[in-house]
């Protein structure tokens, strides 16, 4: 006596109803209370699912139907407001759920601190583990303002857990001048500006390997995100990042697990950044998960 | 293995898992295609569960919590997009289960039409049953442009149906000529610009009789409810409207189903018109489903 | 070969195609360049048309319907941006046509500086002229940091043409120390933060003699009308205005011209204020075009 | 005793005053009630003539002044507000009054299905007619979930009607598969994704022949027109879509019909995409219209 | 060198440029990171200044100047991003200093947390001290979910500090039964849904105590303010709460601190809060200050 | 006592604090009455140091910090409303001294006629002056309806003061055709739609010599740059501009003065121009004030 959830903006679109044979598990993490300036991105997860419903369910791009791939989404992970810590052993805890199920995992943000907890116990899985960053910024700082907590370190965090030289960043164009000396210290991949062009070149070095890929919603140009918490301009266009998706896709690298993250919907007055979104994740189920 | 729901903004905030025990149901019904001026009210349910999450349970002016009232979201109906005439087939056929299953049907529009099948279907099941209507406009049209099927139209269809006198309109400040005169001529209820005093007039004389009330969100002054299609400036304040519902809650009548229409979240950018439809219902549930 | 503008937005809702035969003319002065605070005013005429045609053509409050007066919408004069001396004497040129042809003026702002040439020439015509001003502000500097053309001053340049004791303003609520000093001293009427009282008290003095009104959108409250240069908290409510309205109305003056002035699109997300406009200028032609 | 209409925004700007003389109409088809997704289009056409007044009336691109085209603007088709049927007709009563006349017709939607009675119309002039199609969407469905009046159906319902070998559609990233399996098994020329490279391929082979070119702002990327009631993301620029319209003007063409739809205003909150709009119908008008 | 910054945006209107002569001082607490909903009342303060700048210097309310009051505006006091611990600490070192050098602090949020320091460093320097809160919230929860530092016990933790009976709250709509419960045993003063006439009632019986003020901005009617974080209709009109701190001034009492918080510029597109905000600012300097 | 204004967003970020030490000082011109379209412009430069907060300091483009540049914030230049005469003589003024002092000046309009006095002064004190202007408009005019004060005339005034072969416009797509003949016929430098390729052909012909950059924002696309006046769809991308600012840098020219004018909050609903903006303001300070 509930009307059918597929196509009601609650679960993303074609979201299946059983968690038990899904392949991969949809979920959202409603967090942004570390962010250092526009906060919003808590309510990202929930517009991305209200707007899927916008979606064409086929790909033009890799000729595949939604109904193709079995997932399900599992709503937005409860969150303490205001407590980070907290936060982000809970998010840990599902994952490590998903991980014992063996689901791939599907995030949505949320600010990016959230991907740390999920490419942590990811990486606790995948011993050879490499990470795949699209981002306008580093998010290699060690610390904000004394605080270790906060939304431009998780890359440095996963850096330092799994080594710096399975981490590939692309897209960047922001970030102190002592993160891009770290990187570059210690054997850390970035690409700056780009990312088609050097990502086609790391990926047959990343053949047959478990990656998991984190994406940034804003290493798109605010032109085609403008609904973000840190917008900055220079940025690469949709075309590039569904491009480059499709480029992961028919690579030999095999994903574990993926997120996009820092949709804020307050900045977002026409709804385009969720929609983009929304398209971006169906290009990433249809590819990434096989 | 999915999130508890009661917060999760997919149902309206504290709903029961249950459609069997519950007392009331809740549903949308996203349409707004026959609307003749400004459309946007189809998104309107989703956007009240969605901050319905804002809410707090406890009534401080009914004295009663959320958790006191069984009550189940159904979800919204799924209609057929510019199809008026089938879309009040699918919820009249709707409404006639839950009449058969004895619930209290509560629904969010979308425009104003879909209270008219509701209506129809509420009153086959009461026989003695009066309408309170509360809206700026007297939606008493025969037909909009030539068009039977209209949003200024449900209230001369249920008031021809179940019979002028059983009506009660309040709050009308906007309506054609010949609608206040066909009023008059036959004996139907219209309170002009006022809605609390007249009401409290009338509730006594309803006393112990079924009544389903229908509110359109635009009775409210626009500073009050911006975020409707057709705003008309010179209504009033929510404080009487919530005044109202708690005038109806402490009468003798006896609410046999209620609904909420005409909100449409692409005007309301601060969300507030929501954020009160939201506030209403709780009030409604809380004062009306005892 | 050109579609019916009645209902088009092009004109204000059931203008009349001839202004020969027109008892009153509408007009927009789009002017916006001496403002001190946020500009966009110069588009207010133009949304107020577009948003007329949501307008019901009857209104309940004076039983009266558009198609009993005869009015022409002659449109925007055209005004040369960024020079108020030549747009004021523009405004001039045109409002002396009218009184030529025995027209009652009806203005739409643009700043209030574009009543000033108005009243002017009205009064010329008029011999024992009187002004009703509704307003947030006194409107009486005799210049804005060194200029005398300034949205600020079109109040005292008329007071001091038709001696301040024909002057009354109502619901004032902003101004300089010198200004309300002004007032006292020269005996012009000011009544502070009311307007429907006490324009009910001098209304009767008035009776029989010509009266031109003007009216600033911010005269009401913030929450009734956002979508303006200055909002300023603390005013009345649309539906006392709505009542100052249809209290002139049942008096005996003689209302020889009147505008609407202020709206300013730009911050008017819903279109609450333009909406409200667009009826309060019904209500002013039902009312005032006798 | 009208102020010029030429720049006053209630018509496209330098609309001439003569129909007669006219060698192209303008005309709105403000109909939006089959969307299936976000409604809004039916305020594209009014919004595009009021932006149009920021225009140049030159362009560098093509060398050649607005004043150099006699053109008229005959406003909105008055269409009954959620009666698709009734509205189609009327549009095709309307073309068909200007082929007899001999007008080139120029519209302004609206949503795209308004393009059918139009292109139908048209077809039945020019016996050889080919359609030039730009669109995010294949809009090749028989219905929508059971309705044949729909706004993804109208290039399927022209197909059809002249024979899909007849039809080129540019810049598709969007459809469901049977769509494209369709196109490709009748013929009929997609190309996804690209506009300017494919035309420049086909144009040389429709050299001579009558053509009707549909425009769907949709076309373009979400971030060069977030306006529109269906976003997405992977689309082409502006600069190629300016670049594709004057590929056609300089081909051997004859272009003998054209319009822009799906123009959506609501959610264009900075009006880029009627500014954007706008600029392309000028475009248009100075390019094809010879 | 530098221009003169009293009308500048950057301070608040006419700020004196030295702080030892000022007997107020103005600052900004820019912290959002516990809120339970919606976020952003960090960029509050920065705002009000902002607007500020349209502020007429005389109050006709009043009958006095800001040039008649000495105050200095010190700017935002910079906190930690999401330590909301941290940044308590920081904000009570600053008020610690402005009581040893004798200062009236004049707070502005940030969310509503932000408070409980100053209030607690004021109470240790005014041992008698009472405080009247204005609010739509309860703001009496030990803790929100596990969290003892969140936006909702403010009041309960200087109710504690200086004992229930000393605090009095205004315009209650929204708590949870637990709140109202506590505080009617344990005799704290709190007025449901009306601030002015309760307010009349209890200020005689402050005569001569010294006050501190500690006004929500959420106890306006979301109709007068959109911009909050947290909108609950019912609320009270900018008037009333205009005439409240006019009755504050007149009164007995003497106003040794004050704060208006929760002023959140993303969700008030026609920046009507702010201005709002910056008037009641203005009202409560020229009254409270003496 | 005065908090740091470093990141307070009262200064552009990491404003030193001295005016004497400082090589280069940014101003803002707060003006817009001359703009024929949309006003709003005199809010930018306000905006612009607000938003600046969230600006990295390091340049990776660059390789450079802003600690590496003395640079001083003055505030905004205090200008009359609505007085283009008196408001260009006081910015003559200022610069003067800036000249004076030795100072690069550094400029946010403001709309673009402010430029006009910035670049007249600093052409009376470098005799071989060269302009680099961005812009999608000419700005040659001569007058516009008359008025010889316009924002579209800035190009034309400094081109016939030290002459036509000196100025280089880029990026130019919209303009009268009497301006391109102009330019054509006076031997001045117009690269239409480009601007990247285009002036890394000029710049090697301008080694050595002292230029002046001004940009008007609109030079962007309206998807990368909506918050401004008049949007021009076709234009160049913040990719493009980055790199042009950065050709510039790695030119030979001499950089005596730059501003960058047109920012318009007001339709910049993510504030994504202004950030924009603010970045591109670094990276012309890091790349030109050696
Ligand atoms: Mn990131
Ligand atoms: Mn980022
Ligand atoms: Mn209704
Ligand atoms: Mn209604
Ligand atoms: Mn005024
Ligand atoms: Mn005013
Ligand atoms: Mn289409
Ligand atoms: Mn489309
Ligand atoms: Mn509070
Ligand atoms: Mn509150
Ligand atoms: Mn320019
Ligand atoms: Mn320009």
């Amino acid at each position: 006596m509930r009307f059918d959830e597929a196509y009601s903006g609650n679960v993303f679109i074609k979201s299946k109803q059983n968690y038990e044979e899904a392949q991969a598990v949809i979920y959202g993490m409603p967090m942004d209370w570390t962010v250092s300036y526009r906060p919003g991105s808590r309510f990202g997860p929930q517009r991305i699912r209200e707007v899927s419903i916008g979606l064409e369910e086929y790909s033009p791009y890799l000729d595949r139907e939604l109904d193709d791939v079995n997932y399900f989404d599992a709503g937005d992970i409860p969150l303490p407001f205001g407590n980070a810590s907290k936060s982000l052993d809970l998010i840990a805890g599902f994952i490590r759920q998903l991980m014992q199920d063996g689901k791939i995992p599907v995030g949505m943000g949320g600010e990016h601190l959230v991907s740390w907890p999920v490419m942590k116990t990811v990486a606790d899985n995948y011993k050879d583990l490499a990470i795949i960053h699209m981002d306008a910024h580093t998010d290699l700082r060690v610390e904000y303002e004394g605080e270790p907590l906060s939304h431009s370190t998780p890359i440095r965090k996963i850096a330092e857990y799994i080594g710096p030289k399975n981490v590939y960043s692309f897209g960047i164009r922001s970030g102190m001048k002592e993160e891009f000396d770290w990187a570059k210290e210690n054997g850390m991949h970035i690409s700056k500006f780009e990312v088609l062009e050097p990502l086609k070149e790391v990926l047959p070095t990343l053949e047959g390997r478990p990656v998991y890929v984190t994406i940034d919603i804003d290493v798109l140009d605010p032109a085609h995100a403008p609904g973000t918490g840190t917008v900055d301009c220079g940025g690469i266009t949709s075309r590039e990042l569904l491009a480059s998706i499709h480029a992961i896709a028919s690579s030999g690298v095999n994903v574990v697990g993926f997120d996009l993250v820092e949709v804020a919907p307050i900045y977002d007055s026409s709804e385009q950044t969720a929609n983009t979104a929304s398209k971006l994740l169906r290009e990433m189920i249809l590819g990434w998960v096989k």
